[in-house]
């Protein structure tokens, strides 16, 4: 469940508060904990120092997901699933570090990830006042927007510059508030430990968004600081006793984007429009991808990371749709916008906040018609290639970076260049075949989506067909060479276009569609999110209590119990283990994707097989949450989320625990397989805590 | 290249004549062969005797497909892909013959399918004139669609009283032509021998439509009379020679459709609207029946003959959209298309027949607006489930019958009765569960491309999310029972109101939508039709030459030679060998869908590694003609049609030998594996006409 394909969502919807907390609910801020629903509940009251430390052992991995510090000696643990990029990378035809797992026997053979960043969030300071100052009342929606921007990324360098940590502006509820984030960047990250992904991925696809549940789904990579492991003062203790049925359980990570405060206007569009095109894309990019995979193992290895991904969006939003397909949850979300709708009227302080609904279904209005164009052509849709990415990075960047920092496209911050740059520069391995045939899958979709007659189509086509152009431009085009890239990028407009790379110019040719099309957006967005922050404002001043902000992809807190729950009148219990996967393995002929690495059959007479594997909880949990850690009350790592059921995908828009659970993976299961499977007892000691001399 | 999903192409695609023949081209009438091509060409000269003999060898696979009669005893040969349908049919969760074969070892151990129609051409009769003489002129086009219908029907009854011969009035060249072929009807035939899936679909999806291959794509089944073996007249003698390089081969088969007579209009129809909305639907079902398959090997099984379909049509399909999308192509069909509108021009006599092009292209504009429609409600693409197809027949059945024959829809016209009910009482295994899965999906469907707020949607889904509402309907109709079903069909529509059948309610909800969305596009289909007969004599008065009309999955004769051809700068061979099946399964570690049944890798050291395995040739085919017969000069038997590579599937737009290869298994493959590989001698021997005493 690693955030994937959700840019969009990210940039077509602004959501809203309306609904009432509910029992474990809640994605919390760590500078608004839920103190008193958890003393109330639970009996518990987290101290200052639990949560900085919580905090503090937190790990984001840029890439999509969550992880945490588990050593002093900056050893991190996440799913193999958020691993999984980083370990693509580095693979070729002759190391399949993906499939075959990996194991660094001594720290000289840790190996060194190309392009993972991670990020460790050290503070949170509101900026809200600062950032609307900024915002004259009375200009229009676009000028709001680029005032907005403007004084966004003045805060964030002026923080850069500061205290030298990265600093990102984070808008919480929906515009409601802006929080500076400061986070500490690791960038020398290596891999120490991957088990096989037929473990770490047991059951597949079918298995996927399932329980019970049989996965090994964690990996160990190692932060370095100058070329030595990082010295870590937070990080999680290990706790050998993992969790007992009806535990108080915290998870601590970064749930990508939720979209329960959307107005009904808005869940409208996500279900007439949204869902059906992004699963279409999805059903056309798997089956494009599987073919490509049957092909050879070769292809298989090189598509494996990205079918993955595919996959797991497409089984996740087929949740989600089928939540919005049901008139029930529809009908929740209406009564609850009704109630809302209700006490705004009644409150003659807040009560002008009602425009604010008819506001947004309008820019709803215009986002919709303008939808298709910019995912085909900012979201690039149109244009799936790792080389188009760089193409049109390298185009804007010279056009941007001479501009004033808070005029540019907001990825050309001051404060966002090193980040964005060590991602351009990555020595990832692109393949040409590969990349030839996403593109021509991706540019017939863009013919089938405006049409063949479309001018720009005819002109992106440039008179070949769909096949033709692709195979041109990835075989011309020498952004291939990372060389190259460094070049153009540290040089001006003129150099670039002197340069006549086709995929460039590809960009080139887009660009002023594609630019169009996002300041529109922009607009829009600009217009909801003022819409927004008046009917947040409204709910703070009507009842504060349990509010909390959508998603972001920044760090959250969640609580929950561990407790199974009934399906179809089966009592299906809190946790899996080892002697379950066997017989789920054996039950299905170890066929696949039941099969079991050739060490786990191995190894099953020396495993204890009673060994808890995964479990679940009601945490309140989305996509980007995979590796959060999932700790107790006294702070101690208990195991490592990696999915959800089926029952929790509705947890986009609304949240429930009568069936919907969080997944993880228990912490004695990951020292049992280090030690018993894979010889790997240096690493459990660290893990525990266990000194070396 | 079985024709499947195709109804669409036939009920809203209509074709004009306009390029002149090239090279082997040809799909050609029985009754209107190319003799003097093949003389000048190839100095050969068939004789009447010739012609008819292997015309009524010619089997058509009412399932799908072809094949020919092989012994005196009703031996009949199709392809494994075209006898799936009955192996998935009579397979249970013990018994998949579709995956591990079928072998009766005398005629006491044959398998009769349970819904398997055969038909056999005895005769053509043009009855141009008297359906042309009943259509009025001047009255509109509804009306002259009724009076045509009418008169077909009626010359379908008699021709049926008098000979006992299934009857069909054919339209050629678009209505240019009717002819009345009377087919001999084989209802019992029973499954002799099928190899293993594995073998007979060796490379699976990655190697379909590629060549070089190495399949044994075919199966064996005998036709029975009165309970015994059907003693036939004309059947292919075996040859053992197979076939060499260079030479002249015929296949004589049943081409679904072709539309290569479309004008440019049509094409660019077919280009903008129709390939993207059925990619999108096979992409959708393709990732939804995957994901069901892989939930077990009993889901593979129940959902494996679907998958191959939807796979074999994505494929070609695909193929089919990369011709339209190439400028190149679409250059030619403009080209020819000015040709024949100048020659038209300057010929008074038919210079009127240039106003059919605008009519066309009118007609063409409302199609276009409900095709939409068309294919959800009338083509059922909303209501993806057998139960559905049964509910709808009875529905109308009984509504139908009681109007005079030549009023009905044309389904139930008397003459088509007796098909219409083997297939309505077929005892076809249905599955709850894979029931719901495609209806549900296709609800879905339905709701994605007619919009969640459409009046109709919101009855057809009566209040509940698309996947309760697809559990109620399967459920709780009683159609699963074939005794229900007779019964009701036998009845009256006060009967089947009485029923209160939750499909069968369904049915009747959407009926009149369907009725009217079928009448409008069967009017414009009227007006194309009436607009292409006046082409179509246009273009006999010009030059009649070459003519020959687009596929209707009747039988045709093609010619062609066999021939390798040039990729990418290699040469690939004419045919490959049993060797070259053991090199690429090794090449692949016997990986599927690269692996080997194991009594073909027992068997490997029995079998002669030389044997010619598949070949190719330049014979003029499309789907439906899979397992058609390969002839030599003599009339003899030396390999079957299977496939056609990736450049054949441009072949329904235009003819090209360059690189489209139809791709056949060479005689001598099927006896060496009859006799080395199945120990099964005596079907080898009555293949070869070897008798036993």
């Amino acid at each position: 469940m690693r955030q994937a394909f959700s840019q969009l969502i990210v940039a077509l919807i602004i959501v809203v508060g309306s609904i009432p907390v509910s029992g474990d609910e809640g994605m919390w801020l760590y500078n608004d904990p839920p103190h008193q629903l958890l003393k109330d509940r639970y009996g518990f009251e987290p101290t200052q120092a639990w949560l900085e430390h919580v905090q503090r052992s937190s790990v984001r991995f840029n890439s999509g997901g969550s992880g945490s510090f588990v050593s002093a000696d900056g050893l991190i643990i996440t799913n193999h699933h958020v691993g999984a990029d980083a370990l693509q990378k580095f693979s070729d035809a002759r190391h399949d570090y993906l499939r075959d797992g990996f194991h660094a026997r001594s720290r000289a053979e840790e190996k060194r990830c190309l392009d993972l960043e991670l990020n460790v969030l050290c503070s949170i300071e509101d900026v809200t006042e600062r950032v609307n100052a900024a915002v004259i009342p009375d200009v229009n929606a676009e000028q709001a927007f680029a005032a907005r921007r403007a004084v966004m990324a003045e805060i964030e360098k002026k923080s850069l510059e500061k205290t030298g940590l990265r600093s990102d502006v984070v808008t919480l509820y929906e515009g409601g508030q802006y929080q500076l984030y400061r986070y500490k960047k690791y960038t020398d990250v290596r891999l120490v430990f991957a088990p096989e992904q037929q473990i770490a991925f047991f059951g597949g696809d079918p298995d996927n968004f399932e329980y019970p549940r049989f996965d090994l789904d964690f990996c160990l990579f190692r932060a370095y600081e100058n070329g030595k492991p990082a010295r870590i003062e937070n990080y999680l203790r290990w706790s050998p006793n993992g969790v007992g049925d009806g535990e108080l359980v915290f998870v601590s990570g970064n749930p990508g984007n939720t979209s329960r405060q959307l107005i009904v206007a808005e869940l409208e569009y996500m279900r007439d429009r949204y869902f059906p095109y992004v699963l279409q894309r999805l059903y056309n990019l798997e089956v494009t991808l599987l073919a490509y995979s049957t092909r050879s193992d070769e292809n298989a290895r090189r598509a494996k990371d990205l079918l993955f991904g595919v996959q797991n969006s497409r089984k996740a939003r087929e949740g989600m749709f089928a939540g919005l397909l049901d008139p029930k949850l529809m009908k929740q979300k209406q009564t609850a916008e009704q109630q809302l709708r209700a006490a705004i009227a009644q409150d003659p302080n807040v009560k002008e906040a009602l425009l604010s609904f008819s506001r947004i279904a309008d820019a709803q209005q215009v986002v919709e018609r303008n939808a298709m164009q910019y995912r085909l052509l900012e979201d690039a849709h149109g244009f799936n290639s790792t080389l188009f990415g760089i193409a049109r990075t390298i185009l804007r960047a010279v056009e941007e970076k001479p501009k004033p920092n808070g005029q540019r496209l907001r990825e050309f911050r001051d404060s966002n260049l090193e980040s964005l740059e060590f991602q351009l520069f990555s020595e990832e391995p692109l393949y040409e075949d590969f990349e030839q045939i996403k593109l021509a899958d991706s540019l017939v979709w863009l013919v089938e989506q405006l049409g063949y007659s479309n001018p720009l189509v005819h002109r992106v086509l440039a008179g070949k067909s769909p096949r033709d152009r692709a195979a041109e431009l990835i075989l011309g085009t020498k952004l291939k060479d990372v060389a190259v890239r460094k070049k153009l990028y540290a040089g001006t407009v003129a150099g670039v276009e002197a340069a006549h790379d086709p995929m460039i110019e590809l960009a080139r040719l887009i660009d002023p569609e594609a630019r169009a099309v996002r300041r529109i957006i922009e607009t829009q967005d600009e217009i909801k999110r003022q819409a927004h922050a008046r009917i947040t404002q409204a709910r703070f001043a009507i009842d504060k209590t349990g509010l909390y902000p959508d998603a972001t992809f920044t760090l959250r807190l969640a609580f929950g119990t561990v407790k199974g729950y009934g399906e179809n009148g089966r009592a299906i219990p809190f946790q899996t283990t080892f002697a379950g996967l066997y017989e789920r393995a054996a039950v299905h002929h170890y066929k696949p994707p039941f099969d079991l690495p050739q060490c786990w059959i191995a190894k099953k007479n020396k495993i204890k097989l009673s060994t808890p594997l995964n479990f679940v909880s009601t945490a309140d949990i989305i996509g980007g949450n995979s590796g959060s850690p999932v700790v107790n009350r006294q702070g101690e790592f208990v195991g490592i989320i990696f999915d959800g059921n089926i029952q929790s995908l509705v947890l986009n828009f609304i949240y429930t625990d009568v069936q919907a659970r969080a997944t993880s993976v228990n912490s004695q299961a990951i020292v049992e397989a280090l030690r018993k499977v894979y010889n790997a007892g240096e690493l459990a000691d660290e893990l525990v805590g266990k000194k070396h001399l």
